[in-house]
């Protein structure tokens, strides 16, 4: 356990590569966008991390294993996703080995999707982003997004953002307003709007609108239940006691 | 505790090697069904896994020490039995050794057992497999196996067959349905009869059928007394207080 | 995780420094004046610590990331500030790596920030110290600094002390006295006030006096408030009860 | 910590010898039997196991400072005794060295001595034992010990039976039965009898099964005056609330 | 973390010292003991212990930083004193590197002070002691020590006795008898009175002395405060109750 690098980005030099990644965080946003731009996009695997320190397991999909961290790729579009929890020294060293390949193949934009717990709803829940140098905020706010001016970012997203940008690349965290209880696949949609912006690519985020409504009639409806049981048990107790 | 390598896999070299893995998991599936095959088809202990991560034992077998983690052997087959659990990051370093031996050897055939729990008993519990490749399903189903579409596979299996696979061997992974709270012969022999078509070999599964029944005998008769004690305690609690 | 140096310290190399430590303690007081030093002094970030063992993050100051463990520099004066809790380890191997840094570029002045927990509060909080040498307090004794004889220096400011006194450097720690029960914008002006006169520059604490005031009548109100609420209860309870 | 081996056996080099083990267990009974054997042959400490992952302490006997895990020798017998729990991974890697010093002088037999634990008492308490090869117990049961068919013998009796026994040396393991509950020095004395034909040793166990009196003497008297005392408490009891 | 020695001995070349250890334990026996002999000796710090697994600290003395681990040293003398708590496998390196250092300079006697908890108090409170090799015993029973025939001595002065003994040098271990509940500079006097005969040295413990009469005072006037309390509050009960 001790000669090998503790990490090893397996994955073929893609030139100017847009990377961007959607590791587990708050309402599985970043998972939830990451997923779904791989499979709406129509993107292969091509690649992984291997390391003896991510937990053993295969990810069936599709009748097929896969690593737990994996690459979809498609043209120069590069996606990375996680099925694990990944333990902070784990992603120090994941950044630093993808940061070097970034460099190398000398990335257009690398993007981090996750999310931001408000703890509240509204109307419009809205996504907050930030760049690695300010003129990139600049552009983010054209596209409706509100500048995180303070603040910590935590994990991959975070520190992927900060050493990205030490080595001049154009890197952005791009974070959806959530609740924070649940899958919020309505976060993760609101991501993607900007990111098809941001990145001038075409693909509807529907889908995940459907299952947003999807999740919340479910949730409707057991809470109708809920209520319909509380009631009849109230009955029942007033015919019997009262 | 540094220099050496923290895996050593003893193992000779047999040409195009079919190996099949039965470590502990749910059920004992895995653990049965291997135990079983060895016994059944008179292999010999050819090999084992050295590690002083492995803790300090000798499992005593027909009066003879045997390591914890070992390997039988018979022809070409292989077979890798465990008698205590193997930590995460030990089980990586096993799969690591294990696929660069199996390439090494061309092996024909991986084939990971386990079990699958879930909760519940019907008439005709399930197979459940996926092979390496896609097209490696379309033989499983011909035996009548149910091709695991989604899903996470943990530990030794799911790591074998994401590694070996990647390598471009033939791998499995053969899970039997079960109901989770005890070690299940009858899972293992459903396992083991799917074992039998894919690899052609022949063995009456009937002893570990018989020992599924003595299990569920000692169980019934279990329930039994407890449920005569029952009866018995309430007469007693009728005639002294009613 | 193994082969490089477990923390590198990234920094120019500025001729005759005058080092200045705020990591985070009792009362936030380093913490508090360092910050307020870099942004009153207009200083720049220069540098930061890197290490795969602090935690993965980025802190968003202006709408800009930065790395958890920074340097802030202006012409030749450096500032170290952190946002995150340094573990003990970790303390010794930046100490060794900065006082390296501080003996090869020959710095003047080495100066931690700090508070001492007192438990109750006085009408002039005084700031105790102490050089790496003995002459070095007289010197701080003419600034009104109480001359710390007997005790102990906990983490970062103690290590660093002792180091870059041994090393010939002349290192001295400022600490303000605190309560101990909350961040100290008012400790942390008293130690700034020192540090003024013992480096002979200008700058004026009032922002920190004002922000120590605000605090305090943030508490006095919610004082007030739980006052006034005690008082209604109250006398419901006497109107209802007797 | 790194560089150096973490375990080293000093031991001078005894050309055949023969190998026993007492190291702690249940029913103290390789600890006691060691201990024994080294005292009652008047046998010389001769070597230790040299570890910076064993506790700090000194052994003071008979007014003199020894190591807590050593060996005596006389002659070519060498016994093993440890005053201190051994960890998991420590026992592999003394192993791993002993079995190296094993078969470099060629040993003739390497005996562990240990307990088993039936949670009875009954009138001929049995020693149970294997060995590394199926003719060893042959041998064995012709000195009245009843051979272990299956089971598992964890620790450094289990490690050392398997890996003397792979490097073709003569290992067995022997195996008191005891309560399990306390310091057992009559199931030492079973162990040793088996010893003297196995190894054609002369010595009386007479001292250990004087001391087995005295403890359960001691433990006889507790019980007398625990009983004695709780009727006076029921006496009491009676003259004042009946 | 990796590459350097866990532990660095800085001390100058002393030939043929006479080395004295007073690390902290039971009753801070020799925590007390080596302090005083420092102080009333006149002696200077001349070295210490480096390691990165040291908690980051520097202790403040007659207002200078001094490292946690340091020794003193006068003429050939050399005392060994430590502020924090060691843990065991950092105690094994330091005795390591420590023999090595006493072996290199020839040194005449290596002496560990420490305490012996008993649990009561009795007019003559005796002082325990053990040497490397049977003939140092006799010696000591000429200064009135009880020589500790049988026992195990735990940490710091245990492994310097066993190592240093084994290298050929004349090693002793003194241990004040002490209640063990609290600082015992009445411990520590008698052991440095055992100390002056054994080295040849002059100094009086009537400071330490003074120091026991002064706790115990403080102590009896804290038990008549609570006394007298005690009886208030019985009178106050009575005047009100009764």
């Amino acid at each position: 356990m001790t000669d090998r690098k503790p990490v090893d980005i397996v994955l073929p030099e893609v030139e100017n590569p847009v990377f961007i990644e959607g590791y587990p965080g708050i309402g599985l946003v970043g998972h939830i966008a990451g997923n779904f731009l791989a499979k709406e996009l129509g993107m292969e695997m091509i690649g992984y991390v291997e390391s003896p320190f991510i937990p053993p397991m295969a990810l069936i999909l599709e009748g097929k294993p896969n690593p737990p961290l994996r690459f979809y790729g498609k043209d120069n579009l590069i996606v990375a996703v996680a099925d694990v929890y990944v333990p902070p020294t784990l992603v120090n060293e994941i950044v630093r080995e993808l940061v070097g390949y970034l460099k190398r193949t000398n990335a257009q934009k690398v993007v981090s999707m996750g999310g931001i717990g408000i703890g509240f709803r509204k109307e419009k829940m809205e996504v907050w982003g930030v760049g690695s140098r300010k003129e990139l905020n600049e552009g983010l706010k054209e596209f409706g997004v509100k500048i995180l001016q303070y603040g910590s970012i935590m994990g991959m997203s975070g520190r992927l953002l900060w050493e990205a940008g030490r080595e001049g690349l154009s890197a952005y965290v791009l974070l959806g307003e959530t609740f924070g209880d649940r899958p919020d696949p309505l976060a993760a949609a609101n991501v993607i709007e900007v990111l098809k912006k941001l990145l001038g690519i075409e693909l509807s985020t529907e889908p995940l609108v459907e299952e947003a409504r999807a999740i919340e009639e479910q949730l409707r409806k057991m809470h109708e239940e809920m209520e319909k049981a509380r009631r009849t048990a109230e009955k029942q107790y007033e015919s019997i006691y009262l």
